[in-house]
């Protein structure tokens, strides 16, 4: 066979060829949408990298991106690496210290900066140590004052430009972006993606049994495109000539609704906190959901009861997937297999709640001390992954001893597996509840927790016992103008788990810290509970 | 990211793990079907694997098959490269000449003959130079008489050996199956398949907007698994966990629509010849085919009558795809896009009788003299291909400068590129008309033809004119019982086509001849009509 490598730039170069008029839809600022045709785009596309080229950009040159979903982030998507340059997607909700050490860790060169997100950003900018270009994206041409020499605005970039050739003949294992994972103690963690490992994730998200993303849908990836390549999303619809709807800045559930609506978008993706404030919207002020075949939710575990809602409520599948920076991130979706066709809805939402089936190319196993866990769903383990989309490292960084042995990446995820073979997370290796020697999950706590009426949102931690050693302790959000007791809510969980799996106690708070990408911060709850004592 | 090889190993593995119940349906003889669940399917493979080792198998061997459409071949298909060796599928419809040929240049040592097919298989024996084994598939374990000293019984060696563990750590580029070509002088000419070539092809077959092959699916591959690895289809069904339904030897047109009727085939693939007959039938006793999702038809041009016939009458899809030996072989598919919905059904009619769009990550392009052709449906040029599951060369062949060149396979098919994209193919290389120095297209003619209801078959030849240099013959066969003279059928074609097209004369026979896969064999026409005098 030829010695074609797999590269992005075939994907960029479909899209120009085949559909030319299909269209980006790009929403800049509250009242500003652009319809811009694939065509449209690539030629952007090729200025771009014309543009950064004259500002040094090279083969291997880090390109920072510090942007919202549009049209303009998605010209970087592709212009830096198939330049043969890395885009560090910088997650804009970390904190100015962690903002700083990943531009730095990465050693970007070049920044492209929202307009919108400036004022955020320059306070960052005096301790930036290998920045020389700063690239200000927004609708105009103007710029904004800063101390910073130079500061170029991006439209201005593209007029001027050139048209750039990209290479047909870059290592297919070219890194072509990096991403950096919070972690729990110390700065975040860089990951690399590749060309290779990219085309080959957006092939799965074309398969009919993944997210079958085709040239009939109507896109919109709610995720950030600064976490995970927003799911590996855009790559997928430039080459399968997909319509995307990119939401832009500040968006709200009302408005996340709206363009469902108007545009017609097919699937959408994002995590299940999008999804709980887009249900209350939609309870309140009804959108005509009826273009929907799919809406995929992954990042932390999405409650049964807001599956339910959407499935039965308004006939929208919802699909769990699991991913995370380190997998690229797809690596299980909770489609259902012909053998469940007749199942009853109770074991179908099972299901469904599940992290699901792992997609082809890849290898997941459950492990504990005993080996690999039988799949009876109950045996817990920590979830282990391999494969051409999985990381082997952390860049640059002594803790890829931590997560990376034996060939495989191992998550840090507690789980089981049920008979069919679907992933089910239990836990957070150190959320873990251990109460005399037994693990109790706390994410099946909280999800029996967050089918009760009157909660929105639940989170259990271990508090320390003195002869259990840890005992879960429930915090609870409840819903506006909703009702319950510590007595009701244990009764109601009492009918669903052993005695020994019951919270000793119920806080009520009004809300769950989170992490910049919408799950639990059970790390800050603990630390805030560590001296509570269980109410008689 | 990791370094994980793209290896047929884990589709077997996939399907063993997450697809154990999901069914083989194959039919061994006129009225035995076998049901053998995916986990029984994997043992046997893996003891097939082990069975192939004690006879000398090993890393690079090359194993043959001589074999029909069934689960043994299914077996070999994985059991032979997931072990490292190669499959060269031998086409059995080649001349014994032909076949002696290729086993001697494949240089295989093991052969694995279906029963029904060693007396024909037996005249070959002596004039093997390589061969040291001969396994007999069939369902008993008898084996034939035979002058060949190491005959052995498939189900003896199955039942006798243990299970083969298949490494992880083949690269990726090693070669995993054979098939030859046919030219059109001289011997066949041979193609390699690499893993990583057929798991790329394999996620295509998956993709939403090619073929769709999904769990949920029940395939029928009716194209041979020696003619191109069945196009890639039992491939792509086993990483899925797809049923599979197996049609077996001397399969009619009346037996493939009981078996879609009976096994709820949702889709299935193979050549216009096959369908022309399978429609013939189904009109003479309708089976119920709703459960068709699609049928693909490739091989040579579908007539339109016949896509019409299949998606106006009975409602199922046909689609027309393009591939070759040398191209794994799918290259297009004829979808329609979004943009053409609202297209007029004989607009939409003309899309689906192309050979469609170009799948991803291949890069297509049509050229002539005057470089690549503009997208207009008319200007003609070569087809040239190029891609991760495009072959680079013709196995140890002199003719691999012929076909492979600038880093192109040159097809030596003429076509055009409709304004939306699509390949039509008008003619090979060498059918090509060329009168006063003007291009005509043997195939728009013939395609034409076979729209007229009183014709089975149609193919247009080249004849030798003083003036012109080449005139069109138009050699035809009637449908039973219906009647056309030569000044009806010019009479419909003046309608459509520009006069100077027009066929000098039209010849009645009896049958087009055909190539072992089902193809108008028109030199051997050209050959018997070369001294025809055109009837005043």
């Amino acid at each position: 066979m030829m010695d074609t490598p797999l590269l992005l730039t075939s994907f960029l170069k479909r899209a120009e060829r085949y559909y030319p008029e299909k269209l980006i839809i790009s929403r800049t600022a509250p009242d500003t949408i652009h319809r811009i045709p694939y065509k449209e785009y690539v030629k952007r596309t090729r200025k771009l990298a014309s543009a950064l080229t004259k500002l040094g950009m090279k083969p291997g040159t880090k390109v920072g991106s510090f942007a919202w979903n549009h049209h303009r982030h998605l010209e970087a998507y592709f212009a830096v690496p198939c330049a043969g340059a890395v885009l560090h997607m910088i997650n804009i909700r970390l904190s100015p210290e962690h903002i700083i050490y990943v531009i730095n860790h990465a050693e970007d060169e070049i920044l492209l900066v929202d307009g919108d997100l400036f004022p955020l950003f320059e306070k960052a900018i005096p301790y930036l140590k290998t920045v020389k270009h700063i690239v200000v994206m927004q609708d105009d041409k103007t710029v904004p004052e800063s101390s910073f020499p130079n500061v170029h605005s991006y439209e201005q970039l593209i007029e001027e430009a050139e048209e750039f050739e990209f290479p047909e003949n870059l290592d297919e294992n070219s890194p072509a972006g990096i991403c950096y994972t919070s972690a729990t103690t110390g700065m975040p963690k860089g990951v690399v993606y590749t060309h290779r490992g990219l085309v080959l994730h957006s092939l799965i998200l074309g398969l009919a049994d993944s997210m079958g993303i085709c040239e009939k849908d109507v896109i919109m990836p709610v995720v950030p495109m600064f976490h995970v390549n927003a799911w590996g999303m855009p790559f997928a619809a430039v080459n399968y000539g997909t319509t995307q709807v990119l939401p832009g800045p500040h968006f709200t559930p009302s408005l996340l609704l709206d363009l469902i609506e108007q545009e017609k978008v097919t699937l959408t993706a994002g995590v299940p906190t999008i999804w709980l404030g887009v249900l209350q919207e939609q309870e309140k002020n009804p959108r005509d959901l009826s273009s929907l075949r799919g809406i995929v939710s992954g990042g932390s575990a999405s409650p049964k009861g807001l599956i339910q809602a959407f499935e039965d409520k308004y006939n929208v599948p919802f699909i769990v997937g699991y991913g995370m920076t380190e997998t690229s991130p797809i690596v299980s979706l909770s489609h259902y297999t012909s053998a469940m066709e007749d199942w009853t809805r109770e074991q179908k939402l099972d299901i469904r709640a599940t992290q699901g089936l792992t997609v082809p190319l890849l290898d997941t196993e459950v492990v504990n001390d005993e080996g690999v866990v039988p799949w009876d769903g109950k045996t817990m383990g920590e979830l282990r992954i391999r494969g051409p989309w999985i990381a082997h490292e952390y860049y640059k960084d002594e803790r890829t001893k931590e997560a990376f042995r034996d060939g495989w990446l191992y998550t840090g995820d507690i789980a089981v597996v049920t008979p069919e073979g679907y992933i089910k997370i239990t836990d957070r290796t150190k959320d873990l509840i251990k109460s005399g020697g037994e693990w109790i999950s706390s994410v099946d706590l909280e999800n029996a927790l967050m089918t009760h009426e009157a909660v929105l949102e639940a989170a259990v931690i271990a508090i320390p016992h003195e002869k259990w050693q840890e005992r879960p302790l429930a915090c609870v959000v409840l819903k506006e103008g909703k009702q319950a007791t510590k007595e009701e809510l244990l009764d109601y969980l009492r009918g669903q788990f052993a005695k020994w799996w019951i919270p000793d106690d119920v806080v009520f708070l009004k809300e769950i810290p989170k992490t910049s990408v919408g799950k639990f911060l059970k790390a800050k709850l603990r630390e805030e509970l560590k001296d509570y004592k269980v109410q008689a």
